[in-house]
């Protein structure tokens, strides 16, 4: 008998951190496996140093992620006959279905496993339930009432040809955006512990309601009786609830990408309406005009931020008296509003010419993502190469994705947005975050990393019923000159960098000027002087990579 | 009860062409459905002008072709509570899936029907099983016997972590490439009605046993009684046989894209080794070196054939003595030999200079896929889109793949290469057509498609363990010059093609100069002459495009 662990989240509260309370590791990703001679823990390159610092002796270190080859270790570890223990609930039917699928045949068997193992042994040690008040976001921040998400949710049920009956919304940034509701459950995430039913006449908001604040339970119960009436059920009768509703002549539409298997299994084979990702998962990644207007509006003041930030760093880098740490603290101090996710790789000294090709390829690569036309709904996966193109035709490549989907004072990383096999298809409204990278193993690392909007592009010939789409960068920061070899970009390419610089003049230069940042403004222009071939400057010391991740939002501080 | 028909091949014998018998409709896609009221076709935009004209009234046609459109109509005609009937012989596993999703929890019941209804129609006038002769090739056409093949095959076996005991070869090619050898029971095609079951230990091949030569016999039985012997059984046996093996303690490695439901069924779950194509897949789609020589040798006779054609439509098209057909007739009699696929399109009058903007950027995006650089086992259709970029740019598309894999003396089209999601990743010694267009309705089309191999690229950083890759181009006939727009090229465009001109006249002109084709010669020599910004060409009259599509191979005139 084994026992599997993983973390389905790259954030998760305290008390979820089953794999870093039993393993010691505390990294975003990562799969455990107990077995009753061995512990085994897979993760990927990012985070091997450290996995082996953090592990003792009794865990060995597993470098290849995917699920085939925890497959293949499990056929070897596991004799024929046994069975290998998950936790129905920490696991998608997606990633079950998996494992089910690398074991088929071989005489082993996924049990599910209710009374979480780690649970019983961390006991009363394990952080208990959040209690913090869930808030009420108003519609200034969302553009959409709860009621009018409801009502073209339930308009969408109605145009499937299966006709559900039933929503489950199972992932915590469902509930938060159909309900315009926040809280703070997991650190940079600001969400709460829930889940909902929505049903053509009825709705099932399944949360601890002490935790509701009264303007939230307000506007929760303000259409009662009614079909726009949300009943508070208590977080725990979800599953019970889900399977007495599944008895009915009823179709529950679910995402089987995150929904939990123990969930799913509630709810009779022939009653579910499966897609990757609800309805509720594809609206909400398509941003109204507001939910743009703000998005945009918080990276002019991000902008500030980063653009006092990196003056801060030019000046105190050299005195040595700057390091990662002390930076980070007073970057947070800088921001902290809005959604956005930038990076800025900056070079201080004499980059090598190799380090200054790297970065202008990553550049290229940024650029060529950014300013490339193509038609509506293709996926990002079509389109991802074009970020890595100018490196790969030098040999170099990066590990990591190219961008990820950005929540409305939601998720920084927001699912289903996003250039992988499994990613909607892109379409006007969405944003995504563009961000190729290369790493010398040992040496040093860039990542450039701009949000952009999806947004209609004007195209020669394209007139018609089919629309063309390209992206809008909404970050305004400018990249490093001293690490740009302009003598690697096309005429196209440099021509699109100088448009960019204008707009961050025009957008960013007024907000510096009226909050009499003198000295940033005019790094501000001498940062975004248009380049021509010949260009170069240098300037002194040292290597840092700035990367930003803020997501918390003080609504009171909201332009 | 409705009964679902289904072409799954692009080239079919006309035993299997029900479709076409019950409809009328003679196009090489398209799904039939026949319910106890209503007749109804699927097909792809490229055939609704001929189904129209094709199917009497008894047949709607329908113009969208998902599995989920044709599921929502089976919804709306077929009430709750009834079946729908499919032979399971003619549905691969995955499509039989795709339609049981579509009618998940509907109350509507997929039906495997064996005696196809159909076929019970259609009677003694069906066309009876081919008789022709199934002949051997020799090693100097494959480059491996095919024991090797089959020892290849069983250490791929050994290696899987699931151990399978048995692979079942069910598509037409497997069991043509896995053997050596070859026949003509569908047209373009040589390929033969046969099935077989390699296991660690035995080879059996379910074939018509008089059709084999007595040297393609004498090969088979050449090492028997032993691991390397191979038992020839009755076509129609395959199933009984299969069924009877899966009673032991054994695993058979099945690919799901194209193995039948039928046949699947009759192994139990738990025997099952799925995998999307099987290793004879796999590995037919590497082309060995000997392969490579002959598939590269080919190209530069199809060269002199295809420059013999342009050069005699460039001299008859003027005269208004040349049509499509004719045109057809006269190519074919210039090239028997090889498998390969290019497409030129050419225009002898004065092109519109928005023909001349979609040529150029088709041709842009035929050179930006080919000089692509890319990591080893990239997927296809992670790429693909280099080939539309110009297109996009512009508000333009193609509704069509951008490649296909091609066998040696095999299909034309061979599975699993190519830019499509369910292609398998590139790596060297691949083959596979580059074929993007340009369609305006009622008014022109065209397509630039060359045959390329894939091949390591020497890059300026890659040094190290990981490949990469490109493609180099084995077609060899040059652009039309007269629909080249040369200003939208990039410098780096125009050095690609001229460095592919270059190779065009050192390997075609020779072969000219041997056969005393001093006309041709010419023309070659004036249709690669290198571009510079400026050059422009114009002659007289029409257009015409050149598709070729030939798989015949006479062995006895290889060189």
């Amino acid at each position: 008998m084994a026992c599997l662990s993983v973390s389905q989240s790259e954030y998760i509260a305290e008390r979820d951190a089953r794999l870093a309370w039993i393993s010691g590791f505390t990294g975003s990703a990562g799969t455990g496996v107990v077995t009753t001679k061995k512990a085994a823990l897979w993760t990927d390159s990012r985070y091997w140093i450290q996995a082996e610092r953090q592990m003792d002796c009794n865990w060995e270190l597993q470098k290849i992620v995917w699920t085939d080859s925890i497959g293949e270790w499990l056929l070897q570890e596991i004799p024929a006959g046994e069975n290998i223990g998950l936790d129905p609930f920490l696991f998608s039917i997606d990633l079950w279905n998996s494992y089910a699928h690398v074991l088929q045949g071989s005489s082993r068997t996924l049990v599910p496993i209710e009374d979480n193992l780690v649970d019983l042994v961390w006991g009363s040690q394990r952080p208990p339930l959040p209690t913090s008040e869930i808030y009420l976001l108003p519609e200034t921040f969302t553009g959409s009432t709860w009621q009018e998400k409801v009502s073209g949710i339930r308009s969408q049920m109605e145009q499937h040809s299966r006709s559900p009956t039933a929503v489950l919304l199972s992932a915590l940034e469902e509930t938060a955006w159909l309900f315009n509701l926040r809280g703070d459950d997991i650190s940079y995430n600001p969400v709460f512990y829930s889940y909902a039913l929505l049903t053509t006449s009825d709705i099932s908001l399944f949360v601890d309601r002490n935790r509701l604040s009264a303007e939230a339970l307000q506007s929760l119960s303000a259409l009662c009786p009614g079909p726009l009436c949300v009943q508070v059920e208590e977080y725990d009768q979800v599953r019970a609830s889900v399977q007495a509703y599944a008895q009915g002549d009823v179709r529950v539409w679910i995402g089987t990408e995150y929904t939990t298997y123990g969930l799913y299994g509630v709810i009779p084979q022939d009653k579910l309406v499966e897609s990757s990702y609800s309805p509720v998962m594809t609206t909400k990644a398509v941003k109204n005009t507001k939910e743009q207007a703000l998005l945009k509006a918080a990276h002019v003041r991000d902008a500030v931020a980063m653009i006092q930030y990196l003056l801060w760093l030019e000046k105190n880098v050299p005195k040595g008296s700057v390091d990662e740490f002390s930076g980070a603290r007073y970057v947070d101090k800088l921001r902290r509003d809005g959604t956005t996710d930038i990076t800025r790789t900056v070079h201080w000294g004499e980059p090598t010419p190799f380090q200054k090709e790297a970065y202008t390829r990553v550049l290229m690569g940024n650029i060529d993502l950014a300013r490339l036309v193509f038609p509506s709904e293709t996926s990002g996966r079509m389109v991802e190469a074009f970020a890595r193109q100018a490196l790969w035709k030098v040999g170099l490549n990066y590990g990591h994705g190219t961008g990820h989907g950005i929540g409305n004072f939601l998720s920084v990383h927001e699912w289903p947005v996003g250039f992988q096999t499994k990613n909607v298809p892109l379409v006007k409204g969405m944003f995504t975050s563009i961000e190729p990278g290369y790493y010398q193993e040992g040496e040093f690392g860039i990542r450039i990393e701009d949000v952009a909007l999806v947004v209609e592009a004007q195209t020669k010939h394209g007139a018609g019923e089919k629309a063309y789409l390209t992206f809008e960068v909404v970050s305004l920061v400018p990249y490093d000159r001293n690490l740009i070899d302009i003598s690697f970009l096309s005429e196209d390419q440099i021509q699109y960098l100088n448009t960019y610089y204008e707009t961050i003049r025009q957008r960013v230069g007024p907000e510096l000027q009226r909050r009499q940042l003198e000295e940033e403004y005019e790094w501000l222009r001498r940062n975004t002087q248009p380049f021509s071939r010949g260009t170069l400057v240098a300037t002194s010391l040292g290597t840092l990579a700035i990367t930003s991740l803020v997501s918390t939002l003080l609504p009171d501080r909201q332009a």
